[in-house]
């Protein structure tokens, strides 16, 4: 389809990163599909940059560049593109740019998870857009697909791996069985780890992108706050071995899920997935997000999560929306608060509890898992053990019908018993399981003598 | 986000069968999330069926059905939901109510892939639209994506997983080791294929849907005799449970596929593809497309490709988004031809050759595939052999650096030679593969001796 010419607009952008770069080169290399599909010429006006001498891998207009953010607004622009991440300068300049009435394309979770609500609110009050696609999942048009295709669905709730640098890790410590601290340095190497890694690995980076998704899907916002948040770096290789060996992925997930108590749950740990779930088989840097919706059922999206090109292709579709008409693309409110829920504590359910321990205390640790799974009526569906490098014990169970809060509470006692605090796990486990057959007798170094001696006590 | 009332927006339906059911249930149960979403009341104001008596799972208004096309025309309606398919009565009525400025909703995938072009020039000329996102893969927004998203990107190529009843049948075979004619009954019996199941296990469905795909990526259309095309018939479960074996899954997929020379490869065919490829996980009655774009990259997404709420999901979301605001929507042209391109005909790949013969013709046939690679400069990546239930032989072959085209003349001789022509395929095998090692004295029955005698004859 091609479109009439409708002259040109002018385009300011906030950063010439990794994604900036990949904005900057797009708009030159895809300027003719951009002019034949929207009828619009697109100018880049201003950039902001850090550093002006730096060397750039590509031809740029010198005096393009500025270290001013005012200078950005201040050259006359349409639109602006905010891809320099951070809360500050950001916020202000985007503020500053929605009051004067003008577009906003943003790349930002952070600032989109903390005050999305406010910038939206402004965009509203002066009939500005403002658009954020590419702050999740990368290319993935998931936002889009939440704003403007479910419509007439209501979203039950929403699973994804949304973090590409943790999904590479736990991808290489499966495939090599080498260990966590080994893999981030190659990850920092090729580039998909930051210099420091804290945001990604432990778990911030997702929750900011939980946060918008469930934003957008339930029309309200989310407080960080109500995030149960957990990382992945107590993992160890031996945790993604059994899991396999078990017929799960471990994958740092994000989830939304309406309770039937009324709110939402929302969390971002590690979860085992059984191989058939649509998340268990996303390698690698990959983003996917999976959508339960009333009518339509389950939807899966998955493509590059992050990168320049992704993460560009998004920002210059959110162009081309609004260059295609802005009526197309409805404005979230997010004023009303997303109840939270902590129904999931109580409810009962499989997990996979792994810790490390000299090889003195297994049978102690055993006695006690095993006493506080009886006590509860919980029951033992596998167990695991694999001696590490360092000479310590990796002893794992994957644990049926149990409370969250109940394992704990054994995970306290455990501690105290010999287990190592700083590498346990306790994952939650999707799917149905089974107890082993006869498990107390698959525990060699318990039985039922020894149990009731301590019992009695 | 919550819109002012509208007013009452008045619908007509073709067909009341399972998709049919599914829209009237959704418009009832859903009424509130539209009302609140687009302003808009939808009142059912006509439906067809094809017998008034027939009993209903819900409850309907008896003078609401009729027996008469004109009818739903003539009742007041301003938007035309068509789930009827066929392409008549359809056709007609549908490009009626286009001349007559009523836009039109439809899941009719032979309508668009074989009058699409027609019916989207006859809604231009009068200003209605003719929204088809229920023709292709369910509820899965595929359409969407290539209508309203991909916009400042280019598409490269499309592959599919397109029809539900083909993906059930393959992967129940691989799970089970059962026969394909034995999987095809449980399908009718579960509602997963039809009395008739030729449009789908010989491939014309997913060849509609390739079709529709192909227009909206190029904004052209295919003529579908250009479609190569082939069914899923000729499978035996000792092709798939080899290929698993080998690392890869067999489903019918649908290509689209630039080539360089120019042109598009379009191709329904079963293939052989990696377990690592985004489609070669994707189970039972699922569909999903993997889309290659310049600036994004890859993008894959999956769900329910078929039944009652999936399809009635995409024609509500249709309807949805004509009322939140026509200009959202662009008109497809599909008026410029598609340009065929037969370039992957010569193009050294992989491919899977396999076929029945009688314990007696399995020397002479290993002899010929092996002088028919080595005339050809291919070579053997592996090999397998099956005894079947009847008897018969299943041999297979895993053959690289290979033109389809030598093959096709190699399986000639072979037929002539014992295998059984029923029964032979030969499959793509996407990714790179490489020699087993001497490859020539892996096949028993064949030795250099042997080979230069017969050349020499």
């Amino acid at each position: 389809m091609t479109t009439e010419k409708k002259g040109t607009v002018r385009v300011g952008i906030l950063g010439l990163g990794t994604v900036g770069g990949g904005v900057f080169k797009t708009l030159h290399s895809n300027r003719e599909t951009i002019r034949k599909r929207t009828g619009f010429e697109v100018e880049v006006t201003s950039i902001l940059v850090r550093d002006l001498e730096k060397e750039r891998q590509f031809d740029i207009d010198q005096n393009l560049l500025t270290l001013d953010p005012q200078e950005v607004l201040n050259a006359e622009c349409d639109i602006l593109i905010e891809v320099m991440g951070g809360l500050e300068p950001a916020r202000t300049v985007i503020t500053e740019a929605l009051q004067g009435g003008r577009h906003v394309i943003t790349a930002n979770k952070e600032l989109m998870a903390k005050h999305g609500a406010e910038l939206l609110d402004i965009a509203e009050q002066s009939g500005a857009h403002l658009l954020f696609e590419a702050s999740v999942a990368g290319g993935i048009p998931v936002i889009r697909m939440l704003q403007g295709y479910l419509t007439a669905n209501r979203v039950k709730s929403i699973s994804g791996i949304l973090n590409g640098t943790c999904n590479y890790i736990l991808t290489e410590m499966a495939r090599t069985g080498r260990e966590y601290a080994d893999i981030l340095e190659d990850a920092k190497a090729l580039g998909y780890a930051e210099a420091d890694p804290t945001s990604d690995v432990e778990g911030f980076d997702a929750a900011y992108k939980l946060a918008i998704l469930t934003n957008l899907a339930y029309e309200a916002c989310v407080d960080l706050a109500q995030i149960e948040r957990e990382g992945i770096t107590r993992l160890q290789a031996a945790d993604l071995e059994l899991a396999d060996s078990l017929g799960y992925s471990i994958k740092l997930i994000g989830s939304a899920r309406e309770a039937e108590q009324g709110g939402v749950q929302l969390s971002v740990r590690p979860r085992l997935l059984p191989k058939s779930h649509p998340l268990a088989n996303i390698n690698d840097v990959f983003n996917a997000v999976t959508i339960q919706a009333d009518v339509v059922g389950e939807l899966t999206f998955s493509g590059r999560g992050a990168g320049e090109f992704p993460t560009a292709s998004a920002v210059i579709e959110d162009l081309t929306a609004l260059l295609c008409g802005e009526s197309s693309i409805r404005r979230p409110s997010w004023k009303r608060p997303v109840q939270g829920s902590a129904a999931g504590k109580n409810a009962q359910q499989a997990w996979y509890l792994s810790y490390c321990c000299t090889p003195a205390d297994v049978q102690k640790l055993e006695v006690e898992v095993v006493e506080s799974l009886l006590a509860h009526g919980s029951f033992l569906a596998s167990r695991g053990e694999s001696a590490l490098k360092s000479g310590v014990i990796r002893q794992s169970w994957l644990i049926g019908g149990a409370e969250e809060s109940n394992l704990l509470q054994t995970l306290q006692t455990l501690y105290k018993t010999g287990a190592e605090e700083r590498t346990a796990v306790l994952l939650p486990v999707d799917g149905e399981i089974e107890p082993g057959v006869e498990w107390k007798q698959q525990v060699p170094s318990v039985n039922e003598e020894m149990l009731s001696v301590r019992h009695a006590l």
